[in-house]
Order: structure tokens, then C-alpha cells, then sequence
């Protein structure tokens, strides 16, 4: 039997805090505490349950997390000059609004408000347009995960074919982008793609960011390919048939354990760059 | 044989600025003259064209063309300084700035000046994260060109499969953005490709935006694609070899007359558009 690798994402993050650990503690050193702000908009339990977990991420490092949470029937407005205070405090220096928000507000007009320089989230259509034309400082958290992953093993992008099941703003769009600015030739799929198994059995490298739950299934793959699972739907389920898929693939994530971890600490490496900038 | 359509760029146009004629009138008649403000920097004799022509065709549809001619030598800053008085100018509806600038000069910051509302030419970065997250006002011309084209013909984009040879910040990657948002399945390919005609032969749609003339073989295409060819190399070439491709398409804009008059018509729909939301 061939050896495969599975792709661990608590290891890589591991090494993505010792790093920042290192950082934090010498702008601590300087004066500065790096502080992620977080906006919870209503009591959807399971967004509630992701800022928490980032909150207690950030310090669990030394990073302080400012816990906003708003009553879900604020407005637009509100949330947009909650945001703009946040742009305004030089003590804040990444702004974090948890999707999704109600459905009477304006996600995206609320997303656009956040400073670019305080964007750590990769959420603006200015992040997202400096990452695609490759210069980009916080691209997307999960899709910035996904690469750290591939650095990490030190998995080959260039001239690779790479096929990303999904497209949304933060995740199918900007990782295409992030491969194929990486010299990978991208091919971005999604609801409307005929064929997807056939797409699929061509990719060496497959990004799987679709929120279905076992939707790739190893039967699709071309024999040695890497696959990279960001879906995580409900139960802890990738959206890659993990069995079927751990068969052929040389490389896997596992879900839970793999992508999700990383994108956590992707979110505090921003952040604590973003507080860099300012005693640089 | 077969039908074969050539893609009159020349029709397309003609019908576009048919339509812009009457949207001008209006303005006229409500005290507004669209103006595009173009900046040329040094004295390339192809780039003097291109504004040229560019003037000119605002010109014939009564857009005032207001032509700025820059000194080779001007720094970064003086030209920025440019570009923001033209971004407060309220008689100014759409800047330009002819590609390429002088060496020395930052380009990419000088495209980063211009204001979102009067970036007509779609170089922005927060203009192309628009348009790839599905809500961009100006898309760069050429790409909305193809787009423009593609509408006239009424040729099917969704759920086909397009191929894209190239990936620039204002062509192969916005057009790339826009016919995924169109619901096309997109592979962006380029110099790091490997096995070009392989992604070719599974191509419905073919836009070729590489710069190299005659490079695209009619016998990597598949059996009645589309083939759109924004490349203008010098002696009016395209990026796709003619006579060799148009025996296997089914559809295909020449050079010249194809993509390009109609990318200097999507220059001057962005401009009245502009002007336009000065009305309203």
C-alpha cells in the first residue's frame, strides 16, 4: 500500500502559534497588545460558539479579544457605526464580524465598512481584489488556511491542476485565487458545473468548499491527488467522503482536525500583524 | 459544412453607441456632458494611439474627451496628484490612465488612486473585487467587451465550460471572474500550464488573452467552441491562429474588428453610466 499523508491541521497550527507566540511577546515587550474585535449580531448558537472559540484563541496567546455582541434586531446603520468606532480605536487592530448576520441587515454593506488595514478577516471586496491581483495583506482565513497547509507539507502548486468545488467570497473565490496566483492552473467548479467527476479526475490538487456534507467521493479522484476539505458541516462532516477519498488520495485532511484549526490560527497571525504595523 | 458565425465586433459596437447616443442626449438635456479624462505619460507612440483613439471615439458620441499629456518624467506623486484632482473634478465622470507608465513610475499605486466612482477603465482593485464578488459597477473594458459580445450573440454560458488563456489584472482574471458569475465552469490557464490543448479540447467557450499571436491552435479546440480573442498583437494578430481555429469553432470574433471596437464602446457606456448617477 502507497503512504499517505494525513494533512494535520493541529499541527500546523501548533507551529503557526509558536510563531506568533514569539510576536506577541515582543510587542508586548513594546507596548502593544494586539486586540481582535469581535461583532456577534443576535444568539445564533452556533455563531456564538465560533466567537467564543476565537475569542478564547486570541488569549489563549496573549491577544486580547474585545467581545461585541449586538442584539439582532439592531440595524444596518447601528452595525455599520459600531464598525466604524472599531476603525477609529488605534487599540483595535482587526475586526472580526461573525457571519451570518440577520437577515434585515446588509451583510455586505457592514463587511465593506471594515477598514482594509483592519480587515483580518479577508471580508472586503478591497482585500479580496488586492489578494486576487497578488497583493493582498489577510486574505480570507480559510482559504489563507488552506495554503498554509500546502507550505507547510510543502505540497507542489505550480503547474498543478487544481479544482475548487465552490465559490463563495470567502472561500471558492479567494482560494482559486491564492492557487492560481501560486502558478497552479485553477479550475473553479460549483452548483452549476456539468461533470464534476470528470473536472475532478484531472485535479492533482482538489479544494473542497462546498457545504455538502461526503459530496466528493473518492471514486471521482485521479489516483494520488491532494485533498483539501473545507467544508464542516453539521456532525463534524467534511464535505469529501473522507474513506473513499483517503483511498486515493496521497494526501488528506481530516475533518474535524484539518483545515478548521488552521483557520483559527490564520485569523490570529493577521491580527497579530496588523498590531506589527503599528509600531513598525 | 457547417454554420459558422463570425462575431462582428464592429455590429456590436455600432449597436452599443446607438444606444449611448440617446442616453447622452438626455444627459445634454438635463445641463450634464459626460467627460472621460485621459492621462498619458511620456510619448510611446502606440499608447499616444490608444488615447487617441479612445478621445476620439468619446468625441463622435459628444463625451468631452479631456486629454491629459504627462511628461515621461513626472514622478509617482505628481501623477497621483493628478488623478486626485481629476477625482474631485465634478465635471469629470471617468479617469483613464493609459497602461502602460514609464518604468519608474508605481503603477499600481497610481491605478489605486483613482476614485471607485470614475474608475470606468475597471483597474482598481477594489473595482475588480466588485466585480468578482458579483456587484462591480465597471468591469475593465475588454472583459466586459467579451461579456458584451458574448450578450448580442446570445451564445450560452452557463454551465459550460470555459477556458481561459490568460490571467492579467485586467483581462484574464476579470473575464475569468465574470463568466463564473455568469455560471460557466472556469479554468484560467497561463504560461505555468502544463498541457494547454488538453484543458482546450474540453473548452465550450475560449477566451484567449495571452499576448502571443497565433498561438491558440484550431486543433486544440474542441468541435464548436467559441472562440473570443482578445489578444492585439502588432500587425493586428490575434492570440488565436485564424484560419485554423475558425474551421473548428463554431464561433469567433476576428483581429481586428472583433473584441477590440467593442471594448473602446464599453469605455464609453461606463462613462455616461457615470455621469448618469450624477443625475439621479
Amino acid at each position: 500500500m502507497e503512504e499517505k499523508t494525513i494533512l494535520d491541521g493541529q499541527k500546523v497550527s501548533k507551529d503557526v502559534k509558536e510563531n506568533l507566540k514569539e510576536r506577541v511577546l515582543k510587542l508586548s515587550a513594546q507596548g502593544v497588545t494586539p486586540c481582535l474585535a469581535t461583532i456577534l449580531v443576535g444568539d445564533d448558537p452556533s455563531s456564538a460558539t465560533y466567537v467564543r472559540m476565537k475569542g478564547n484563541a486570541c488569549e489563549k496567546l496573549g491577544i486580547l479579544s474585545k467581545r461585541i455582541h449586538l442584539d439582532a434586531s439592531i440595524s444596518t446603520e447601528t452595525l455599520i457605526e459600531t464598525i466604524q468606532d472599531l476603525n477609529n480605536d488605534k487599540n483595535v487592530h482587526g475586526i472580526l464580524l461573525q457571519h451570518p448576520v440577520p437577515a434585515h441587515i446588509d451583510e455586505r454593506k457592514a463587511f465593506e465598512a471594515i477598514d482594509i488595514e483592519k480587515d483580518v478577516d479577508g471580508v472586503t471586496s478591497l482585500g479580496y481584489g488586492q489578494t486576487a491581483l497578488g497583493f493582498g495583506v489577510y486574505p480570507s482565513c480559510t482559504p489563507a488556511a488552506i495554503m498554509e497547509i500546502i507550505d507547510f507539507y510543502d505540497i507542489p502548486v505550480e503547474g498543478k491542476n487544481a479544482v475548487v468545488v465552490g465559490r463563495s467570497p470567502i472561500l471558492g473565490k479567494p482560494v482559486s485565487a491564492l492557487l492560481l496566483n501560486r502558478n497552479a492552473t485553477v479550475t473553479t467548479c460549483h452548483s452549476k458545473t456539468k461533470d464534476l467527476s470528470e473536472h475532478l479526475s484531472k485535479a492533482d490538487i482538489v479544494v473542497a468548499a462546498v457545504g455538502k456534507p461526503n459530496f466528493i467521493q473518492g471514486s471521482w479522484l485521479k489516483e494520488g491527488a491532494v485533498v483539501l476539505d473545507a467544508g464542516y458541516n453539521p456532525g463534524n462532516i467534511g464535505d469529501a467522503h473522507y474513506d473513499s477519498c483517503y483511498e486515493k488520495a496521497s494526501a488528506i485532511t481530516p475533518v474535524p482536525g484539518g483545515v478548521g484549526p488552521v483557520t483559527i490560527s490564520m485569523l490570529l497571525k493577521h491580527t497579530v500583524a496588523s498590531a506589527e504595523k503599528t509600531v513598525q
